[in-house]
């Protein structure tokens, strides 16, 4: 299989073309693993995000748009503005599959263009367009522009990946977007891409990608087999059912969601904001991603009222906790236009949510006293009229124009939970593990998460491992979320290196509660002739991958290390089926474990395990 | 008496003074005379109000900042980018007298800069700085972050001119901001000054201005009488006691407070919005501009709920309206933090409600299926999440962001109504003058004002004569708002002169109320030596001065005919006391005895009167 990118000099206005040879395919697969094996090696070290040294991937894999198992995602990677590590984020939609129909299987951005630009790839052709007249806009006029110009208005075919106000204004927390309401959200990768001057990238073409594959014919039996196996898994039919937001109620009969920035673990407005709801007074259709069959994507509306909302996609369940409960706002119209409007503005909705919420509890703590005086000052000038009282749905709306475009308090919260919170003097407001602000699960009331999160390479993350998964919902099996296991470290470890393989080549995440690495197998083998590959190898690479991830952090000489926010390992909670509990015993139990299976010290992989695993090129980072 | 102006090219940053010699000084006093005679002498005609070849004349007056009869203001002019005719607006506030003090009668913006800057003058040194962190920002912040730089942050000390994102984005509804609070609002000069690259002007400095006039003692004696005679006048108490809002209960009685869009006359909430309930409910001290004793500025506050707004001053009558009875919005809390945020972005509060009320109007007719199926299908996909129902203060409030940043339906909203209404193909429903939003008088009510909106030179505007004084206020007598009479006529052309003169010279119009043409000759002979000045003299200046302004639009041969809307020519209004009305009666039997008096044919000035006038040269504009 060729594997083809596209490296695009914005300042030069120069495109190379670039084969990935198989061997650095199999060691590194594609999109995440790709990625992360690119920027260590090309991306110099302390570089600041935003200057011209920095590059941005934009990758799919090798099974990316091949009609089978949710295949319609890809990758982006950089070093991120808000970690200073490495950042990536993963989307689906439709743009993976028609970047690769477009003749291109990854994308490097390098440079900067002085005047904005958007890019077009049709069937191998680059070109650079003029994109003043879309610089300023939010991401649905930006593709509806790009639509039209480029004549291809219906839905279904091509797409557009963009970037949002958010990002121009280089937002830390700015999502790239794609086909208007899907979003690589998390570590403000949108702002490295506006950096160089990148508007959007429309990609459209007629490559047949599924012919490539080794042995197309076994390749549809197998993925036939494994869409049967997730069809027909229980949690894939309540996606289809309820979406993501089916989750706000099971996490708040745990105890573990997130409520009034992380100081309860349950809201009793749970049930207005739950998928349930959403189903029965928002849902106008079920959507999918390209080639998906689950339809966890919502179709919704609020058509009237001070918070209507025209049709649109969401909102997700992330979207739901952190703009919701984590801010108690309890009206689910108020979540549905916030949703729209993060999307519009181009913001990743986990930290802008958050990130209001840190807002919340630092004007709370100001009109108590406890800021020093001038900060406190500070702050009733720079909100003016926001008035970030818990559960104010205004403020959660205007906070996104401000934010979008850095006026007055959203210049601040533009930056995220962590500077905010700084910035006044009361970082522990900021639940963020690497500065990246936290999902919606509790590792106090599902403990195997102290041990995801902290150990989550690129910060506050539940998609590096998701331990709900057994912890919870029972898959593989189900375990205690408050009992202390050490086969739960096994579990983390394993999920990071097989989600590390299912992001790079790339499917859902949502197969994986139906499948195992042992269903990639052969599906490997037919897509790429490896004969010999196996459930080891799969897991190696995978493990090979997270390593690599974590030698940039290393090399940057922070934010390597692995622990959880002070809230969470001190303040026990005060609610709900897990009160009283913190999440230090676990971390502190798990911790050691996991530093030995994966053969690292204090954060840092050892020399021999970078050996093991065939990174001896980047041993010069840990001696 | 010396007048100096400082003409500053912004392409070379180049600073050259200049003196105005008395004879020109004479012929146009200062502020808006000197500013329409300059203007139409170096704005060559036809150009593009963005293009280099506009200039920004920003003009004080002989006795501005002498610490008498309320004389803190300072005018603009420009070629306006609303009306593509002369432009210019007047604000309170501090800046006119800080200019001078600064070392400066007036300011000539020239050229552009291509990065952004900001002006500081003190003691009659002017310095060019960088402006690209303010710019984006309100004005609020701008304001703060330049008094901090230049290290005075005392209110009453210097004063800051600023453009907030609106201009910056170019809206045609634009307002020049200065003092936070105060805006020269109209006809969107504030746009041009973006334009020129510049976003504030500092000015501060300790010129001494009354030393300089002719006799300041004996100006000193007249300006005293006169100030008294202000002060003991009811209106100006009323102004004391009410602010300008006053006004909302007086004319919604007379049946002549625009509604819904003009649709009606009266409007059921006006007491919601009134001055009184301003007092009552938000007032928390009353304010003044420079040396005004009258103190109608309000200083108020929404101390909780959605629409919280912190301690800041208005809302004025006219934003009360615009954005209250026009769009049906009764909610005096919305209204007090739209007039907040309006002052922050920099739009003109008038032209704004009144687009948002036009907005309003084709959304509604869009959904009666009145529009074209193409362009109400556009119009529900660029308001995406905005509802802007009759009535509705978010959708109010989040248009102000969508209009400041031109995102989606913000886009046409920055516009102003007369190209809203255009695109959507309802050229009707915006309502006026030379495509400048008119304010909160209807003509069919006040009859006197038909005449006075349709010949206002700078567009729908009661500030050119304020015939409310007499139709409704009885000021010099009282007329029977609906009745014809000649006698009008000539106090609407009287006021037209007078006013001109006002502007000039520059106090403000609420003087005007106790005071005539009589009352500023002796002051003029003590402030300027001028002893053979009469009141014929002051008012052939103004008269000088209006035909002056009125060649500005003959030259660009377009925007100089005399008419009203359709809908006050047409549509009788359903309601109140002047129910079954239209001004067409009153237009057609006032506008053919207004230009005998003003020696003017079909809008244009006869060439005798030019003659008569001592505007020889500009015969060649009518000839």
């Amino acid at each position: 299989m060729e594997f083809k990118l596209a490296r695009i000099n914005l300042s030069t206005q120069k495109v190379t073309e670039e084969k990935i040879d198989e061997k650095t395919l199999r060691r590194f697969i594609g999109g995440r693993g790709l990625g992360a094996y690119l920027a260590l090696k090309e991306i110099p070290k302390g570089i600041d995000p935003f200057s011209l040294e920095n590059k941005v991937y934009i990758l799919t894999g090798p099974i990316v748009g091949t009609a089978a198992i949710e295949s319609g995602r890809y990758h982006v990677v950089a070093k991120s503005p808000l970690t200073g590590i490495l950042g990536d984020a993963n989307s689906g939609g439709q743009f993976g599959p028609w970047l690769r129909f477009a003749g291109y299987d990854g994308l490097v951005l390098e440079g900067a263009s002085e005047d904005p630009v958007w890019i077009s790839i049709v069937n191998g052709e680059i070109k650079f367009h003029d994109a003043k007249h879309l610089w300023g806009k939010g991401v649905i006029h930006t593709e509806k522009v790009i639509r039209e110009t480029m004549g291809v208005t219906k839905e279904s075919l091509g797409s557009v990946l963009s970037v949002g106000p958010a990002a121009e204004n280089r937002s830390r927390i700015a999502a790239v977007m794609n086909d208007r309401y899907r979003a690589a959200g998390r570590s403000g990768l949108a702002s490295v891409i506006a950096s160089k001057g990148v508007k959007a990238i429309w990609a459209y073409g007629n490559r047949k990608v599924l012919d490539e594959l080794y042995d197309k014919r076994k390749y549809m039996e197998e993925a036939k087999k494994l869409i049967k196996k997730i069809l027909e898994h229980p949690i894939s039919k309540s996606l289809n059912e309820f979406g993501t937001a089916v989750l706000v109620n099971v996490i708040n009969a745990h105890g573990a969601l997130p409520t009034k920035n992380w100081t309860r673990g349950t809201f009793e407005k749970a049930f207005n904001i739950s998928g349930e709801r959403l189903a029965e007074v928002y849902l106008k259709a079920r959507k999918g991603c390209w080639g998906c069959a689950i339809q966890c994507s919502r179709v919704s509306e609020v058509e009237s009222g001070p918070f209507k909302t025209p049709i649109s996609e969401g909102p997700e369940y992330e979207t739901i906790w952190a703009n919701g409960a984590d801010t108690m706002i309890g009206d689910l119209d108020a979540l549905v236009k916030a949703n729209y409007l993060l999307n519009d503005m181009g913001f990743d909705t986990i930290s802008f949510g958050s990130t209001v919420a840190t807002l919340m509890e630092i004007y709370e703590r100001a009109k108590k006293g406890e800021l020093p005086e001038e900060k406190a000052k500070e702050l009733f000038e720079l909100l003016g009229d926001v008035n970030p009282e818990w559960g104010n749905p205004h403020a959660l709306i205007q906070l996104i124009w401000m934010a979008a475009y850095r006026n007055r308090i959203g210049d601040l919260v533009a930056e995220g939970a962590k500077r905010l919170a700084e910035y006044f003097g009361v970082p522990e407001a900021a639940i963020h593990v690497r500065g990246m602000e936290m999902p919606a699960y509790d590792p106090r009331g599902i403990n195997s998460m102290a041990l995801s999160y902290a150990t989550s390479n690129r910060g506050g993350c539940h998609l590096r491992a998701y331990s709900v998964s057994f912890d919870v919902l029972g898959v593989p099996k189900k375990f205690d979320p408050l009992g202390i296991d050490m086969e739960k470290v096994q579990l983390v470890k394993m999920q990071q290196d097989y989600f590390s393989f299912i992001d790079s080549v790339i499917v859902c995440k949502f197969n994986t509660f139906a499948s195992g690495p042992e269903d990639y197998v052969e599906l490997m083998k037919a897509a790429m002739g490896w004969e010999d590959f196996t459930v080891e190898e799969l897991l190696e690479t995978g493990e090979r991958i997270y390593n690599t991830e974590r030698l940039f952090a290393v090399r940057e000489g922070t934010n390597y290390r692995d622990t959880l926010p002070k809230r969470l390992l001190e303040e026990p909670l005060p609610d709900g089926p897990a009160k009283g509990r913190t999440a230090k015993e676990a971390l502190e139990k798990y911790l050691p474990e996991y530093y030995k299976l994966r053969g690292w010290e204090d954060g840092k992989p050892l020399p021999e395990t970078l050996k093991r695993l065939g990174l001896e090129e980047f041993l010069y980072i840990v001696s």
